[in-house]
């Protein structure tokens, strides 16, 4: 039995709560248990230096907690003056999620600034802020396709993600709260798309190690997982998306 | 008439929601109008290292915006890798007036930990953080009262914060909202007390200058707005606070 | 009695040395008491990226301590590779003051550099820097003028800064020197102009309040005080300040 | 055919010198096709605060490329004044990976330092750094037996890293060469133990995307390339490291 | 005939104000021409880490420039958040000039901080920073004797320094101002005790050269420089300082 | 005897090793000794920004060391954020000595940069760091002249440096190795052109000193010392460098 009572292959209860900023042009507060994450995504007209006159878009993103957003204060990166590992590995994580679904041509030559603010953590906040993030950046487009910026959603599949990891006692787990990851030796997180492709695995056993047969048990809980969140992406989103391969795509 | 129909003499809508983050000892999240700051308030069992061994403790503030709580979309301090003379300035006044009501010495060798983080702006933020970092500190020492670690409650007065401005049309107004701050020629940031005391007049007159006349004026409008946000945060507080002078202020 | 014997609305010995560093459009070296700051005005035949087109002009100002300029040596802020707040709040605040009283479009697309570089510090730095700015500003337009870059002098009035304060047993005091200001509970910056307004006014009461009255009793003090700066700056810059509002001042 | 010659599932040609430098506890210089990197690991008496008085070691491990590691020169880190986000995620990496192998218990309050700087650069810099940076630490901790600073070798079970890609012609490819990994759609990292367990997998399809059954192929493919690069480490470490649980893996 | 009409061999008019600045132990003003150094030495009873516990002392310098020490404006290392190169290089040269004269074991555990400011810059401001700097240092001493924390001057010689150059038209020229060095090939600064030894030959021809002849010939003129640059120190110094050397010089 | 049996006017092994890394347009790794310094020279197609439009090109130089090319680990710069004093002073050495060779015109407005990173320190690692430059700035405008880049060698002279000093007992030494250096009292760099002209005279007598005599038996073994280096300069160079004194230099 899990500490909150969940079954191994049960999410914790999701809410996503659009317009949550006036000022974003796409903005949520996505809910994962306990997690708490605000979501803005900014439309810029602008696009960085290396990428001017290509007749193309891109997607950046910047992630960060609130000091008290844990059980013990951290430090703000503002004040320590550099932003650290983590951080940067997170960011660069939702960054390259989102560009796998974002047709960049038909963005134009404009930016999508992704802001993930964790304001409560409970484990699980990256792949929260990628679920968030994904609300976030259709809002953003459809705010745009109503301002006539663009002429159809850059947005060719749904994207969601969530950690799985295994337990000592308990086995495989779906969805790990801050508790159990702590106590798990296997963490992964997965983010793959609506149709059923992986966009980023990413498996650490720091002091432990996985087999084959555990991968396979946990990328299909994890598969689960995301058909769950997608269902309440959709429930926001309404026909906003329609799969289709994307132009940028490879 | 003002922008969004208020009397001259009339403060915006006053939400204080306590709680609002579980893991800090006290948590609010303060609206003032459409500005909304997160503000949490920690308690660290130890003192800064030129306090140490003083037997009294310290009482800190941080604060910041996210990168969409404006129009437009602002660079994060941690990327820039350095905290704004802006931001300065606002932290050194919170920590300065929650200082003024705090008796430090009754807090034992610890640190309170302020963070205002603003989700969302509309003018008055500084203000409006230093009203809300009340209500998380006091929420926070209920907190250490409870856990014994304190025996009383060190904080002697309220405290609450607003801003007034003179407009070149309309003249002296309460409680301005960013449009109104940004036409405004005069504006003065008050802290006072339950006493009806100053702790803090910062007022500026950036290309433009008031007179001893005004200053009543703004002084008087600024009082009025304080009577009503100190009424807000005793319908919170109860009677957690006392009216008292405390031992360490001069 | 003070310290150094002076009454309570007694400023201390002031000194302008006008032309004390030979580079600078303008540059004196102020004495107040033992308080010395060398300020330097440069004119840069240019503005900041967000101003060009703009025809206007813009003033920004920069200050500084020798690592001896107080009793313990303290370590230089080129050292520790950031500005502190307290030095990033006072260039914002000698900014703002001489923006009061420049015109800046009739400056044109030009900067004025203020460096208010502190060589020996007794108390009221910050004034002080303000006083000497003003006359090494003026000083760096004559110059400007004589080489024909201007038409007109784009300073609109007189302008000078004190500071006073509450003290336990002697009550309001005007120009507080270091062992003054360390013992007195209320603390009032005050910057006016030459034709009695106020340009800002900063009163704090870190561990101490202040009522109307004796803020009241302060502003008459500054008043006096700023009166007697203002006829020091004269003495020297005879008649090349001709009070009135000038263009950009709302 | 892939540009230099090789099948699919063949690795470039592996060479490690050991005792490259004459300086570190354990130094190799690694290549794997024109890969170049020097690893050395050093083993300093002391741990960092965190760990102080807990009886264990740590291992901690830094990563940097010479500027003209590549085609076009990069700017040093050191010249910008931080360590970017590549760099962090690599560094964390090799670390994570040799702690998996690595018994802190057995090492002592010692710190293992490992430091992979890529003299040159073609593709694979993070797996190679971690096969070299294997073998550099299984010799400092050779040379800490032979010195008697512990007492057994601290390292239970053989480390290597290869990396894998599916290009949108030839299908899964086995250690991709720059150019090969340029033009590949997905790319995964993947780090195994001697007893083929996974310790970290690592893959991302920015913009693209991959299915399970390219996933087993591909992992099929990272087991082949993982056998012969700890057999290449067998050539050179004998019978130093034997297969076997360590302490504080969980 | 050189541009202020001096001969090749004459130095220009030296100035050396003692007890400029009221707080530090040892100050003077130095005036090398229109050169102008604020030269401050500190006594902090105390000695870095790395000395602790070795019954010697410690000399340290600092260099810097205000902004319009130089006829253009320059941005200030504190703003830039970096000290520069050409900083770096001087305050380790002053610092070790410093070294060569003071007997670190006679000080005790204790700190010389040299603090060289210049306000007004011709040239040679590191020569005058070393000259100005050995003669705070002696007043500082000095200051420690009466104290009573030393009991003997810990200075085994006179200290000082000039620079010297190769005109293309005029040859060799001793104590060059600005004019001179931004038209001489070659350029050097030749550090000198009171004994005629050498501490430092620091030349340098940048895009010229020079012969092993025109080396004599500098360090003659150098030569001569320098016994002057010593009777002005000892006109103020008296009999502080006796020649001999000091016990930690080899 | 010398700690390695060297006569005292002998330099230690040379080895240059050239087209060291395959990236850079020129390359090399040199020992002198137990020194080893990868030396690559890297040519763009663009100069710094004061130097645009002058038809010249600029040559500048990076320097640094492995952590462990020395006894004890030493934390990396990128690590601590910033470049030392001794780093700069370096590299600006490096970059002066290049300079008085190249003929800046004959470039074009190309940038020559020069990173010489030390894999192994043995002392004199920065006069290494200049003969090996010089090499592989030489092979670089070789592969710029095959390249039609530029049309004749910009280089006018050989260059190469070494380190003496004095020894307290076995008196003046050449090409001192880090044992010596650091029991040696006076310790000088020199570098000199193929014309028996000195580039660069750094000596320095911290905590000791040198009179006339001792500097002309350091300038006749160092005159020794760059003769052969020359000559090994000269066995991988062949006849592309001509003595000849090149354009820009005064």
């Amino acid at each position: 039995m899990r500490p909150d009572g969940r079954a191994s292959d049960e999410l914790r209860s999701i809410q996503i709560q659009p317009d949550f900023i006036i000022h974003p042009e796409g903005s949520v507060l996505i809910s994962v248990g306990k997690t708490k994450v605000i979501c803005n995504a900014s439309i810029e007209d602008r696009v960085p230096p290396f990428l001017r006159g290509h007749k193309k878009g891109w997607v950046t993103a910047e992630y960060a907690m609130l000091p008290r957003a844990t059980p013990e204060r951290n430090m703000r990166e503002s004040t320590k003056g550099k932003v650290t590992g983590r951080t940067m590995e997170i960011q660069r994580l939702i960054g390259r999620s989102l560009r796998s679904v974002v047709d960049l041509e038909a963005m134009g030559e404009r930016t999508l600034w992704i802001d993930c603010d964790v304001i409560q953590a409970d484990g699980g906040t990256r792949t929260a802020s990628i679920t968030g993030a994904f609300v976030a950046s259709v809002l953003a487009f459809k705010h745009a396709l109503k301002k006539k910026q663009i002429n159809r959603m850059p947005i060719g599949s749904y994207l969601a993600a969530t950690s799985v990891g295994i337990h000592p006692i308990y086995g495989p787990l779906l969805d790990l709260c801050y508790k159990e990851d702590s106590t798990t030796n296997v963490d992964m997180n997965i983010v793959m798309n609506g149709r059923d492709e992986f966009i980023e695995i990413q498996g650490t056993g720091e002091e432990a190690t996985f087999s084959e047969e555990d991968l396979a048990r946990l990328l299909s809980l994890a598969k689960k997982g995301i058909h769950e969140l997608i269902e309440a992406e959709k429930s926001i989103l309404g026909d906003l998306v329609i799969e289709q391969k994307v132009g940028t795509n490879k």
